[in-house]
Parts: structure tokens; sequence; C-alpha cells
């Protein structure tokens, strides 16, 4: 059984209403029984029950993290943004809602309930229309690239990091060069698709079409590509995928059916992830984690605390040995 | 400005201590009264304060996770646990100590303070005379190895697994196997050190001394192991890792600085991890995934929640491409 504040008064020989008194720093109480009671609350291990100290405060010092999925891609922004929130003295609640949209609504009903101070939406399930209501609640933060300028949010445009991969692969002598898509819920996938259609135009490319790979998300949609690329009598001589984790799983089973990255084909990753250092694969980095650190600085300034300005992110070519020298 | 009871009752037309007997259906409310409170609380979209709610039912419905590291191995096991909760109906906080000692016993005070309901302990920062102490104040379980029978573990026993990568590498005709470790902090270590002496010594081996490779966890760590195996005159035929992000990296450096894998050198992870995978390599697998589900189901057990039995896990050699036949 826990200790209550019963325990404590009789232990101190007090009134329950002087316990409490004492622990909440709240009228008058004299010296001799401050201490009789600071006593007993050490001798009985008392700790107050955080719930009803937070009535008072108002601030749960804790800030919620809603991802869809809990992929190496959410959890290197999550690490810094708990990382950072930490310094900033708030812990964190992570929610992984495997894209149900009650759960989703769930979590941020918390934010209503004063449960969280603040929210960090990593990948969401639920429509903007549902979720906007949310900002009446207190701050919100995203990571998506949404079209409403009253939402805040810490994306990067894709469309400059998927020229970027796209030019390098042009200046290593790839002219037929197909894109894989993650979900086309957010705008990043428009983005990435815009820079390919445009970037085709200008070279006078013929594209290939968004459609059969859009949702390119697991090891089996990758085998599906694959299926794909063998199939065609003039293969791609370039895949860009939209995360390092889809990269490695598309020069891995490439390798597999004994074909030679980057000599038939090159890849080209996203995100600059650990796998991509260790499979020594060609990616596009944009300071992912400091993407993470932004989100909860972002949330701090919505609350008017102290905080970091926000770092702008940029987009840099790390080659490495997916891709031929230019 | 969120809604608050009075809000509600200005709005129904009935005094605040009538809206509270509606939201805690606790004392007579008429029902007209009651509909005209419902009414409110749906016309204002009231959500009432979650804190205040849990101060009666003494449930948080919240586990705790608390991890040294946000590693893949790591987050492998918090991944199912989540999910598992979730599907008990519990959310889960999730406290990233990076081996800071107060913080985690921060974290445990929210157990005492009946911020959780339980804790799930993957990585330690503090020695366990100082947490056993908790033990009264809720249902814990650890991941480490730990010989204390009233610490809850779903841990497995590292010796066989390392036995079995052991024995593989003698198998497929290795003399010289080299074991790298992790933090010595935990058993683990200790057991995958005794399984490496007693094989050693059952095959009339010599085995390279454990000092120097503990605690090998960062891209620079294993630079360090690439440089000692560089100036050994009979280098190792073989080595064994405690995790396979340390194998990848293993295998990475060596390959960058000219070696072949498995002609030169074997080498084996520990975990069958995503990284693994893509990247070919022989590893051990135990279900990692089953052992976070299993840290869930005993959590649910202890406080008599309805809860699947735990999974009995056993080790598995996964046969990839970092190893040569048998």
């Amino acid at each position: 059984m826990a200790t209550t504040i019963l325990d404590i008064a009789k232990h101190a020989g007090v009134s329950s209403a002087t316990v409490s008194r004492v622990i909440n720093t709240s009228g008058y109480v004299g010296n001799e029984t401050r201490r009789k009671v600071e006593q007993a609350i050490r001798e009985l291990n008392y700790a107050p029950n955080k719930h009803a100290q937070l009535l008072r405060t108002g601030e749960t010092k804790n800030f919620g993290i809603i991802s869809t999925q809990f992929n190496e891609t959410a959890v290197a922004r999550i690490n810094s943004f708990i990382a950072e929130a930490h310094t900033a003295g708030y812990t964190t609640t992570l929610f992984i809602t495997n894209g149900d949209r009650k759960r989703e609504r769930e979590a941020f009903d918390l934010l209503r309930a004063k449960e969280l101070d603040g929210i960090f939406l990593v990948y969401r399930a639920n429509d903007w229309d549902v979720l906007e209501k949310y900002l009446e609640d207190g701050p919100i933060v995203t990571l998506h690239n949404v079209d409403r300028p009253e939402i805040p949010s810490v994306f990067i445009d894709h469309y400059e990091g998927n020229r970027l991969a796209l030019s390098y692969a042009w200046n290593t002598g790839c002219r037929r060069i197909l894109n894989v898509y993650g979900t086309p819920a957010g705008l990043n996938t428009a983005r990435r698709i815009k820079a390919y259609t445009d970037f085709c135009a200008s070279k006078d490319l013929t594209p290939y079409p968004s459609g059969p790979f859009l949702r390119i998300l697991s090891p089996d949609d990758v085998d599906g590509v694959v299926d794909w690329i063998e199939e065609q009598p003039l293969r791609p001589d370039a895949v860009i995928a939209h995360s390092d984790n889809i990269a490695a799983l598309l020069v891995s089973r490439l390798k597999k059916r004994g074909y030679k990255v980057p000599d038939d084909l090159s890849i080209i990753g996203f995100d600059n992830l650990f796998v991509s250092d260790v499979m020594n694969m060609t990616t596009v980095d944009y300071g992912i984690e400091e993407q993470g650190r932004n989100a909860c600085r972002s949330l701090l300034k919505q609350l008017d605390k102290k905080s970091e300005d926000l770092t702008p992110l940029t987009f840099r070519l790390i080659k490495r040995g997916t891709t031929k020298d230019s």
C-alpha cells in the first residue's frame, strides 16, 4: 500500500490539513511542525501524488509524440526531439498509432485534457480537417509539409532533395531514372513527384509513371519493384528511393538477383541513416536529427519557454558506393 | 481558453456541482438535467481534466519504458512492447536517460507517485541496490539478466546464443574466433564471456582476452577493433559481435580496408535486425520482438490483468553471407 497524507499525519502527530499545507507550501505552518512533517515524509518514504500536484500548476511538463510508424526514419527524429525536450525539462509520451485514426484522436484528446503540454506529430493518420480543431487546445508541431500556415511545421521541401538526387544521377550518366515513393497522404510525395516530372521535362526524358511506385514501404513492396525492373526490355539505370531503408532493400534484393550496384543500376537513398553508412550507399542528407530538435524548439517557443532558435535545414548529397563517379 | 465545468454549468443553466455529478456519474441527477448537461458538454466540446479523473480510479493505464539508449536493438523491443500494451488498453511513456542515473530515478519516482502503472526497464543506469526499493511501488519488468529472483525479467541467457554462434564459426573452419562485447554492467556480457571461455577450453583454443573488447558500442570503438585486427601477425578468422549494428559496422569497416568477408574473416551478428537482412549477415535470432511482448505480458500479469502467457524464447542461427558454408 502506498503511503498517504493520513499516514504522514498520524506519524507526525498532526492533522492531515497541516500535512497538506506543508506539501503544497501554502498557508501557515510553524517551523517545529513543518520539521516533524518533513521528517515523517522522509521516514515513510512518501511521494506526493503527482496528479494532485498537476491539478494546481496546470503544466504537465510532458510532450506527446504521435506517429503512425516506429521505423528508423521516425526514430531518428523522435530520438533528437526527446533529447532536446529532456534538456528543457520535459518528459515525453510516445504514441504509436499504427495508422489507427481513433487512437490518434485519443492522443490529441490528451492535449485537450491538459495531460500533455504540446504535441509533435511525426506521421499522421487523420485528415487535417479533423486535427486542426486541436490547435486551440495547445501547441502542435508537425513534420508534414502541410499547406495550412496555421499549423506549425518543421518540414523540409522534398522537391529540393529529390532534385539534388536526380541531378546527381544525371551527372553520373543515368538517363532512365526511376523514382519510388512512400505514402501519398502528405505533401512530401507530391513535391517529390513534381521535382521528378519537372526534371524529366527539363532534360527531355520520358518519365516513368508514379502510380505503380507509390506506397513502397515494405520488403514485399520492394520485391514488386524489382520484379517490375526485371520485366523491362530496357531497364532503369538508376532508382531514387524516398528513404534509406527502401534503398537498402533495393540494393539487397537486386544483388540477390545477380545485379551489380552501381554497374547495372545506381541506387540513391534519402535521410543519411546508419544503414546508408554501413552499406556504403549514396544518399541525401538534411540533418534529420536537427529536424527533431527543431520540432521541440517550435513547441517551446509556442509555450513562450526559453529555447534555441530553429536551425535552417539544407540538403547535401553524400556520395558513396551505390552510384558511379561523375 | 479551455472549457471548464463552470462554463458547462452556465451554458446548461445548472450548478457546477450538478455538472460534476454528471461527469463523475456519482450522486443523483434528474434525467432532464442530465440531458441538458450532456448537450452543453457536446456543444462546448468539453474534455474533462484527466488528472482529476485519475485521482479517482488510481490507475493511469500508462506504462513507463526506461532505457539508457534509443538504438535499434532497444527500439525493436520497445516497438513490440508498445503494440502489446496498446492492445491491452495502455499508453506508454518512454524515458531515454542517456545513462543519467538521477533521470532514471525520477522516472521510477513516477511509479511511486502513481503516474505510471508499471515500468519496463530496457537498459538501466543505476545499480539494482538503488532500483529494487521501487519494487514495492508497482510492477517492474526488465530485459536484464539479473541474479535477483524478486525482480521480474524477460532476459534470455546469452550463454546459449553465443555458444550457438561459436559452434557455427567452429563448424565452418574458424579457429581464431574473437568475441566483442557491449556494456559489462549487466549479466549478458558476463554470460557471453563465460560461453566463450568454456567453448575455447572445450576445443583447446587459446582465447583472446575480453578486457580490450568490452564496451564496443560506437563506430569509433569498431574502428579500434579493426585497427587491432590489422596489427595481429595471425589475424582472427571470425568475429562474433554482441549486436547486428556492431556486426554491420565491422563488415563495413573491414571491407573499406580491403578485407573480404567471409573469405578473410567471418562475421556473426546478434538480434536478427533489419540491417542484418539487407546486409546479408549471418546472425543469431531469438525473437527480439517477442521479448518486448513478453515484457508487457509480465506487467499485465503482475497487475492481475488479462494477458497472454509469456512465449518461451529460443535461439536460432540464421545463416547468411558473412560466414563460410559448413
